[in-house]
């Protein structure tokens, strides 16, 4: 008896998997992961990052073969992939795998769904290539943790990128050798730096890993060799990303556990330490909705992190205002909202909300955990009122709700593709299982 | 006064840089570098990896931008570095950084020369450009030994980055921040394994390390932003790449010490190991040019480490040929030469080649080092002449003459591309610094 090492098995895996082998909380999972990715690559989808991008690439451009989410250009599907990527991840409003700390919709679903466009694939096909792509790159990246990223390896691009090739693969209809070549491929091709975060630098290594999954699948489906053990050899890619990898995690209970359904998505456009204290606030504007030019104070009492984090009360600038406690809470409270429009340069500008910034006072308490706050508030007549945030919004003890995604999706839609019929797609992606063609879901991604 | 980090160092030298401060000698060895990496490159061109790889990306081809040497078709230009980077690899033919056992050429040289269709330089400018991408890809890459070639990362590809995104950065006229961040670009694309050597899918990290680097130069151009410590930083490039970065090795005497001065280019395309024996074997043919068939035995005396490499009496490819002592001593001698034609199939299925080989007896000798060997001939008549090379061609103590690399572009161009005039080519690489169009003699590399 042979024992296939995990790039065969995972090989095998993919090539075996079938769509009624996937659970219906799985399937449902796997649209959730997409209704949120398209509503990032919407709302990204003019950033100046993209610009850049677009200036950048154009150039290059080959024929018309893909859409770029929210936009009317159609580049060729590897350059397509590449800023879809970009786009999806650009806002740091993605989805995230609790094990791995990974962002799988960017990375993986932009091949797809250039794929999709290129050839004919019923829906249910193109949700199944999702589900796995998020399985084998989630698992790769779990067998890789803690090391990888300690060191610096950006774990959405360098995972993200086997988990492009596996769903490409999929949709190609590679075989286990294939699908193991395909793993090889992406693995020669692994890279992203933690360092590059907080710069537009950081674009170029998620568009990367969308682009080269997709041509490692392609390279393989032409029969490009590949080593056998890309994944465990001597000098293959868990030799270069990890003192201690984890090869049992990455296999076991294939088909039998589902990553996907520890994808959680962000319900704020901002450092995850500020979750619960938003979810306080907007608490608190329920109860008091019209008090925001009366408010004498609100205390915000919460972890050590989440002052040494956030505690900013001067800034300048939409992106300063996504790790700043004091402009969440002023935004949030004025706004009643906490989405993309509540973190803009013009929010930051806005006089209530400067105003009300002045007025929260951060304290650190030992003994709150980090996932919870408690926000208080005093109006100038006096009166008190306090929300306790025991489990944020967006966390698996409280997953965002269908109802929340799908705002979610309205208002990046609203934000960064306002000419788009963005019910239509919603209603599309919620229904993709049952799409004969997923090529005309994904041209719905299109402004009319 | 602020001390400034490698990233930044590597930069302002880079901005710095003037075509009066590069040496004579480093720039002939520009020049030679250059001559290998075209040659090597025709010799390639149309591999079965390389035609594969054309299947696969042709689809996505942008305008017709730049040329792959040694073939008709014009890709738009980050394509043509990928295929071009790959072809000069494929035969494993490269020049040698001998710090950093680095082929500095292929990853390196195929941006530049898309540019120079693109935007008018002259020779000078496109030389100078190469001799700072090899400086800077060396540099960075002998910073990152031991540990990062040990784990299994693919220096020709996780450091040829570097090079092509300073040597583009270059061409382009980027200001030292620019150059800076060009290289944090490269640093979050830096990808390649070892264990894909030996299968096509090397290709695609020694491609993707020359599109990549272009394509960090051209972001960085347009003034997409990156981190300012991308190499040094916390969670950058080197933190991933090594556990002991050498960052002295890195900017030490910049602009003083030239690393072009240690590149060697192979005199056979096969195992480095077999060089001596070769040189022995060709050495013992100009005595006895007619005895191939005269010979009873051809004993090799070499260190332990070419038996255990090379000890291959029964090969069916030319593949196998590049690593088998008995093929190669056999072939040297009927042919009176080892170039491609004598690692080819063609060549393992030749009678005569055939009846040599079972003539070689290889012996190890504790007392020879590895760099040395003893080629000794019984003929028929009962002569016997023996060969000692002591320093393998090649090698930094007898470096390829101009006139043996001139012979071996020859012998490539020869064997890929016989429709080029390579003689027109040869002469123009050769005066390339005098050239007033740099455009001129890339577009020479195509045939007429």
């Amino acid at each position: 008896m042979t024992t296939l090492g995990p790039t065969r098995l995972l090989g095998e895996f993919l090539a075996a998997s079938r769509w009624d082998d996937i659970p219906g909380p799985v399937r449902h999972e796997g649209a959730r992961c997409l209704v949120n990715f398209v509503g990032c690559a919407l709302g990204g989808c003019h950033d100046e990052a993209i610009e850049i991008a677009f200036r950048v690439l154009s150039p290059c451009f080959g024929p018309p073969q893909a859409g770029v989410i929210g936009r009317r250009e159609r580049p060729d599907m590897l350059n397509a992939a590449f800023l879809n990527g970009a786009s999806a991840n650009v806002l740091e409003y993605d989805d995230t795998h609790l094990g791995s700390v990974m962002h799988p919709g960017a990375p993986i679903a932009p091949g797809l769904f250039a794929l999709a466009e290129r050839r004919p694939v019923d829906g249910a096909q193109l949700l199944h290539a999702v589900i796995l792509g998020v399985e084998i790159g989630c698992r790769i990246g779990i067998a890789m943790m803690p090391t990888h990223y300690r060191r610096g390896a950006h774990i959405t691009a360098t995972c993200g990128i086997f988990g492009a090739a596996a769903g490409a693969g999929k949709l190609l209809g590679l075989d286990a050798p294939g699908m193991a070549r395909a793993l090889g491929h992406a693995a020669t091709q692994s890279a992203g730096l933690v360092e590059n975060l907080g710069s537009m630098s950081k674009s170029i290594g998620v568009g990367n890993a969308a682009r080269n999954g997709l041509a490692a699948a392609l390279f393989a489906e032409e029969g490009f060799t590949a080593p056998e053990q890309a994944i465990e050899g001597r000098y293959g890619f868990a030799a270069v990303a990890t003192d201690a990898p984890d090869f049992a995690a990455m296999t076991d209970r294939l088909g039998d556990r589902w990553e996907m359904l520890q994808n959680a998505y962000k319900p704020y456009p901002c450092g995850v330490v500020l979750f619960p204290v938003i979810d306080g606030v907007l608490e608190l504007r329920e109860r008091y909705p019209d008090a925001a030019a009366r408010i004498d104070e609100v205390v915000v009492r919460g972890h050590q992190l989440l002052l040494e984090r956030t505690d900013r009360p001067q800034i300048t600038s939409g992106r300063d205002a996504k790790v700043s406690l004091q402009h969440a809470v002023a935004a949030a409270f004025v706004h009643g909202a906490a989405g993309i429009a509540q973190f803009s340069d013009a929010s930051v500008a806005e006089p209530a909300i400067g105003a009300l910034s002045a007025k929260v006072k951060p304290e650190a308490d030992a003994g709150i955990p980090v996932e919870t706050a408690i926000v208080r508030l005093r109006l100038s007549d006096g009166t008190e009122s306090a929300a306790h945030v025991r489990n944020a919004r967006g966390t698996m003890n409280r997953p965002m709700t269908d109802d929340e995604l799908d705002a979610k999706f309205r208002d990046l839609a609203a934000y960064g593709a306002p000419a788009l019929d963005a019910e239509a797609l919603l209603s599309a992606i919620r229904g993709l299982e049952h799409e004969a063609d997923a090529g005309r879901v994904v041209r719905l991604t299109a402004p009319t």
